[in-house]
């Protein structure tokens, strides 16, 4: 069904709606058959040509080519390549060369904003209880299911792959290393540091069917300290070792809420530290400090680093890492003088001046928690015995940290606080798409000639950004009027909108382009406008 | 404690064992001291210099030069740039700057070849009852925790984030999307299917505060067809529909083996497909069928697709991927004169000849189940009215299909079937890292130029092969001797081993090449290994 045909010297077919220049490099080429016209696609590149020509006129034309005709069910594919129109485009088979993204057709893209509120999941799910659970939900992000537990839709995995690389960067920047801990923890394991008990209805327990007892790990500090004491020679040479995991967890919350920032089920960050001595724990502790802060900072939101209350992982140093917000359930005091913030919890009960400065009165906030670090000492590592040998070769127990991010709450609360109350805005670097291209209504004066601007605009778009592919969205929904597509584009916070317009037909064709970031609208030439986009940043 | 410096016009420091070229670039520097001397670090480069003088006989000169000594605790950090020696290496904080990705120390990778066999887990975890968990256990990739559970150490998570972005791409072209569905899956949900009873003791069920009944899910047709379900509004022109996750999977195994193979968590790529006809779900089944069969020949592996039995998933149509082996738990039925072949459960009892062919008796094999395919009509759609408006605009029950492939247990049957007793082989594409660079002992013969050589080749490596940063280990455990390293590295499967002996400190120099892939070893100059490393294929 697939085969792949070899390149010949077609170079004119007649056209639908688009026209595409068919590169004609010495590579195969891929011909099928849609229910739109005959579409011939090159690889590797993103060329095609459409023809509005019946099936039978045109097979006389490829006979004579010495191609052959292959048929292909409609519309099987999102293109990986650039594919156009009415979302039929159909790929060559991958063929191990790694980089064919494409151009997204958003008719294409699963992110129903249809998503009727039907069903007991749904209602389990409760009231939609703050905004980015609403703007998220409305615009087909994520989808209830069990109460605190949510569909992530593709828009919201591409956003957290990209939180993921983010995150990946910073930790493995310090000396992260990555693993992957199972979820099913042994009631033994959590018996030994005491917290089977200690976590009461938090923690969703079962067992197997031996009648063994396991809870579902909300977090590893028993599963890593047990890996790191079965090594059999750890040095001092060798530590310090970080650890950590980006792994789905589970927590049964009272009352889960506020859709991805309070779930039962959601993705968390875990890194463990392994360290000679205190100091050089407190060190390794600010260093991770350090990357949080580098993280939300490229992340361009305001995060403040308050103490906190060590709660039941223990330890005795603990800081959080807060961004204000209404919503957030957690009440900081920060001072106007100095560098001083805290959790209301960690204060005592009355205390409301600075104890590091003069300044007076701390301003009360609210926050939302997106990461917590813990200095443990040896709370874990005293219990699993995770020791390391000294210069004199003795066996001494290892210092530990532990530092959480929670992903997913990260990625809804930067939509809470960016977001105005009809539209998403992301932080720029996870955008599920930085572009999104909004051609002229199908039959409007001049949709041709827009069309073909559209296709050459897209073409400059891949072929000279390569950091830009798979970050294009061609809004296809040509049946539609470029205002209501734009409100949708709008809605769903594309950092950068770009509008085919009148504009596009004059003698210098101009691209209204809207940063939705700075909420600036411009004009611009197309180099104008992929020199701008070359400027974007994507991780 | 990170405060980089300005860069200067320092260009010679005397040195330890390795001289390092500082580059000048207009960049900044960082400086730091650690207990084997004073580095200095330009970034975004690959220089260091590490001086072997003590701190307080540096500390004039840097203050000559404007620069500022910053005290630093010693082996914080793997690097993320070129670090060497004994692994004291330290990275200048990221800064946005996308790919300052490093050459790896060996010393410092989290591979722990040495783990005790002790603790109830291990013993748990039973006999090593196979190659590749025998091999992947010894080389600490994996490390054995509650029965069929596993951690995922840091090489094997590298080479799994390899296999799942084959995955994505090879799904994402034919038009899959990814999606994240909840591993909670609600009683009542699966009641709906009678999947509740008839999945038996292979559930991990267990209740949550309120007494709610949950299973962990080990598939998704629920879920996912309780989704399409809730879209109000879908038309016959947005299918088909192919949404797909790669996730942790539970199933309460009752006899968990073979290491990765069969395991009661595991991570898999499930897909399901939503299709406005029985034609076209066919269609989407052969599609994902061909998308598999890539798969498997990207990865170099010999994959036998045979007749299956749809369990209790369900359908009509099914298909097994499977790996010829021995250890393999399915037996199969193949012919030699046709492409037909099954499982032995789908033949009748006594049946030996094949019923397509005149070839004759069926040749018996045994094989490794990495995939399975289902047509299910509308066994689920149905049961949950997934519907789609027709041409009329009327409402059809969806046909559907659902593909599985095992994600760990393809890493686990690649290396038992590649591998040999003693060493494991990974397909090219999914090796942790490419290259490893073995320079030679410290202290020996030449061992000086030795380490000049083997850090102009690395400098050459990463600087001309952007597609291997990441991908280059260095074995700096220098206090060995090459033979000892080598069998380590011979025995871990790096394809490209690169020994620094004798032969590059000829007049011109040349470096061995032990190609473990294909059992061949050349003497190559740096710039044929340049050349030879440039074409390898890397995802």
């Amino acid at each position: 069904m697939w085969n792949p045909l070899p390149s010949t010297g077609v170079n004119s077919f007649f056209l639908d709606t688009f026209i595409f220049h068919l590169c004609f490099l010495s590579q195969l080429c891929l011909v099928f058959w849609s229910d739109y016209g005959l579409v011939i696609m090159s690889d590797p590149f993103l060329s095609i040509r459409r023809s509005g020509t019946s099936e039978s006129s045109m097979e006389p034309l490829l006979h004579q080519l010495g191609q052959r005709l292959i048929r292909c069910a409609p519309r099987t594919l999102i293109c990986r390549k650039y594919t156009h129109g009415n979302g039929n485009g159909a790929d060559h088979p991958s063929t191990g060369s790694s980089h064919t993204t494409p151009v997204l057709l958003v008719s294409r893209l699963y992110q129903p904003a249809n998503l009727r509120e039907v069903g007991q999941e749904s209602r389990q799910a409760g009231e939609m209880t703050c905004k980015s659970q609403r703007l998220m939900q409305q615009a087909g992000l994520i989808h209830p299911s069990n109460p605190g537990c949510y569909y992530y839709l593709p828009a919201t995995v591409r956003a957290m792959e990209k939180l993921v690389r983010l995150i990946d960067q910073e930790m493995q920047g310090i000396g992260g290393q990555k693993l992957d801990m199972p979820s099913l923890c042994s009631a033994e394991l959590w018996r030994s540091s005491e917290r089977w008990d200690l976590m009461g209805k938090e923690l969703f327990r079962l067992q197997d069917r031996h009648g063994v007892d396991y809870c579902l790990g909300p977090t590893h500090e028993e599963a890593v300290t047990t890996l790191v004491a079965h090594q059999a020679s750890l040095s001092y040479r060798q530590l310090p070792i970080l650890l950590y995991q980006i792994t789905r967890k589970f927590r049964d919350e009272p009352k889960p809420r506020f859709g991805l920032l309070r779930g039962r089920e959601f993705y968390m960050k875990d890194m463990y530290s392994f360290d000679v001595s205190e100091e050089a724990a407190r060190h390794t502790y600010d260093s991770v400090c350090q990357a949080y802060g580098r993280l939300f900072s490229r992340l361009g939101l305001r995060c403040l680093r308050v103490q906190a209350d060590a709660g039941n992982i223990g330890g005795t140093l603990s800081h959080e890492f807060q961004l204000p917000a209404d919503i957030g359930e957690d009440r900081l005091l920060v001072c106007g003088g100095c560098s001083f913030a805290a959790n209301e919890e960690t204060l005592a009960p009355g205390e409301t001046d600075c104890p590091r400065c003069p300044a007076g009165p701390l301003a009360e906030s609210k926050g939302i928690e997106v990461g917590h670090t813990f200095y443990l000492g040896t709370k874990y590592s005293r219990v699993f015995n995770a020791t390391f040998s000294n210069h004199q070769n003795r066996p001494v127990v290892s210092e530990m940290g532990c530092y959480g991010l929670g992903v997913t709450r990260i990625l809804a609360a930067a939509v809470e606080v960016m977001s105005t109350e009809e539209a998403i805005r992301w932080p720029g670097l996870l955008a599920p798409y930085q572009v999104c291209v909004v051609p002229p209504k199908k039959g409007s004066k001049g949709s041709e000639e827009g069309a073909a601007q559209t296709e050459g605009l897209v073409h400059a778009l891949l072929g000279g950004l390569p950091r830009l592919r798979g970050e294009v969205a061609l809004d296809d929904r040509t049946q539609m009027t470029i205002g209501r597509r734009l409100k949708d584009a709008v809605r769903l916070g594309y950092p950068y909108v770009v509008v085919v317009g009148q504009g596009a037909q004059e003698e210098t064709p101009r691209f209204e382009v809207i940063c939705q970031q700075t909420d600036e609208t411009m004009f611009l030439s197309k180099d104008q406008l992929v020199d701008l986009l070359g400027r974007v940043e994507t991780v």
